[in-house]
């Protein structure tokens, strides 16, 4: 379990090094990864490309199919309801999350979408899954572009 | 506003043609459609090929921007929770629906995640536009699938 979160990490650090806010995906069938994603929102400018959406998708494409019975998907951060919808929809077995999303999380934050009996397909949920792993990468993500921010307003601020 | 359910209605329709489950969309930015979409799921075999994603997909293309802020959506069927998740994710303003979906909609059958104010955005909704075409369209669909099977199982029954 913790070696997928760990490449799911690993897709976090690549979102990273190219600026987007670092979360990352895998899904898994049959103890192999068959999705991978990273977050891409800003380098794409489409708001559906979350690591989630993109780790789905290629799995869809790996499998031939859009139904992921017995895949288990890993993700750094909490799912939002876009991507609790898709796990969803693609039938996914078991969401393992690392750190919880006060702001946006569907998968225990705000309600639970993924075990909510309403739908046609549950998902089982396991949080905390290298949380602090996770949750450090985002902290230090945020502080370091507050921290530019703070040093440009200074260096652009009218000396006296 | 109709007349942008009628171009979500020809959407469904194209759906209807290539035999997906006939739903449609569009995603409209000062009085022009500038994404289209309609359900792809079993061509592509993707679970997230919803219309709504393809036409937000396009239309954050169309503008270069995953901000579709003053757009609205036009959607023949109430969106899901991926759906109606990408709605929040990319700013659109309002949302207007053609007919209620009481098993998965949650944009006032299963609760509203669109007006929902714990998440950082919320997209107005106006449901009911041409609902009894979009309803009828689904339902013809289905009737048809239904009756085929029927015919299906009948021809393969043992004969007296």
């Amino acid at each position: 379990m913790a070696d997928f979160m760990t490449a799911a990490l690993q897709e976090a650090h690549d979102a990273k090094r190219i600026g987007e806010v670092p979360i990352g995906a895998v899904v898994v069938y049959h103890d192999q990864i068959i999705g991978r994603g990273h977050n891409l929102r800003e380098h794409s400018q489409d708001s559906t490309l979350h690591a989630e959406i993109l780790a789905i998708q290629e799995a869809c494409m790996t499998l031939g199919s859009w139904r992921l019975e017995d895949c288990d998907l890993y993700v750094t951060l909490e799912p939002c309801p876009m991507c609790a919808g898709a796990m969803i929809n693609s039938r996914i077995r078991t969401c393992y999350y690392g750190a919880m999303d006060p702001k946006a999380g569907v998968a225990g934050s705000l309600g639970n979408l993924l075990t909510d009996t309403r739908f046609n397909h549950q998902v089982q949920v396991v949080s905390g899954v290298h949380e602090q792993e996770a949750a450090a990468l985002l902290r230090d993500f945020f502080q370091a572009i507050r921290a530019k921010r703070k040093a440009k307003k200074a260096s652009s601020a009218p000396k006296q």
